[in-house]
Order: structure tokens, then C-alpha cells, then sequence
């Protein structure tokens, strides 16, 4: 049922074809959008039982436990989920830069009208 | 090349199969993760163009233009981009509930171990 997934308090993600649904993860204490991934089920339920946070890697097609190679792991403080559930939003206290470029955040450029400016 | 998309300043989003970006929205005051919609070039050269926020429907296959019946306008402060340009960031200032719950944010519950919680 539509109204009990968007309003009512039964964990019911609305997985994708692909079996994901969407995971965007801000830092707790700035704020700031760290990175945008994807989870699957047992992504889903590896994070909320372990506490630190799990993905689902698209490319490499396997479960990413975020920081098991970089030891940048994302102690998880809460997890939040969206009017249809096809989207968590996890605030995270990161061990190290969340982007693979070496970057805090994936997000370090702005869009302008005349192209990307590189954040300070 | 991707080393120019991940690391350059020109803009080249990478489009999905179905010609889409995934946009998220966080409140230029408050910090909260408001919604997550997506954006085809249009949407994006729209939003950037007229600063406000310009989604694209998949629900209904069609230009989105946030507000436009509901009031509830979301003027764009800032836009950022992730590294592998699949992803935008929209840091606005909303005119009223994103969410179309009549919520704040479309982020309103909680996953605990034990189902949702709303927040206070």
C-alpha cells in the first residue's frame, strides 16, 4: 500500500529493477553531502545492524563495506528514509575523506553557468 | 575521459540509461537532506539558468518545475557535482515543505532496528 510505505512506520523499501535503492550520506558534524551510493537489502541491513556503513558497489558488483581497503570508514549516527523509500539518508562521523580522488566530500565543485569552479 | 570528468572543471554530466542525473536538495539554513528527484539536461540547465529547481518527473515523464502548483518554490543558493558527475547537489532556500506529505524534508523518518520512528 502506497499511503502505509510513505506514511507509516514499517521499514518497506521500494527496491529499484535493480534490486537498490539510493543512499546519500552527510557528514554529522559539518553537514556537509559527503557521497551519493546505492545499497541492496543486505547492504541495507548490514548497516543498520552494524553501524558503520555498507554499500552496494555497481561496478564492481559486490557488497562495499566503505573503508575496508582505505580504513576510511562512516561510524553511522542515524539513518533516515524518504516519503517512498527509495532513498536513505545516513549522518556519519567519517574516519577520512569519503571520495576516492582524496577529497572530504565527492562533492568539491560548484556548477556555474560558464562550468565547474573547484571549492575552496 | 574520466580523468577529466572526476578531476576537471568542465561540465559533462554522465547520464543514465534513461538520460537522467540524480539531483538531492539540503536546506541552505538548516542543513537537512529536504528530497532527492532527478534532472535531465534540461532540468539542469534550467535550474542553473533561472535559479530555481528544475527536476524531471519519472512518474509522470515530464519537466518539473518545483512549486509550480504548490507554491513551494526552492530557490537555488549553490549547486555542486560529485566526482563521476552522476550526482548534484542542490543547497537551496525552500518556500515551504518539500515534501509533497506536507513534511519539511521527505526525510521525516527514522530506520532503527526495530522499523521507523518519526522524528520530532
Amino acid at each position: 500500500m502506497t499511503d502505509s510505505r510513505e506514511t507509516g512506520l514499517t521499514l518497506d523499501p521500494k527496491w529499484g529493477a535493480d534490486g537498490l535503492i539510493t543512499a546519500l550520506v552527510t557528514d554529522g558534524d559539518s553537514g556537509e553531502v559527503l557521497m551519493l551510493a546505492h545499497m541492496n537489502a543486505e547492504a541495507l541491513a548490514a548497516t543498520v545492524d552494524g553501524g558503520e556503513a555498507v554499500f552496494w558497489s555497481r561496478s564492481r558488483g559486490e557488497l562495499w563495506r566503505k573503508g575496508a581497503t582505505s580504513g576510511n570508514v562512516m561510524r553511522v549516527r542515524d539513518i533516515r528514509i524518504d516519503c517512498d523509500q527509495d532513498a536513505v539518508w545516513l549522518i556519519v562521523d567519517p574516519a577520512g575523506p569519503a571520495c576516492h580522488t582524496g577529497e572530504q566530500s565527492c562533492f568539491y565543485r560548484r556548477v556555474t553557468k560558464d562550468g565547474l569552479e573547484r571549492l575552496e
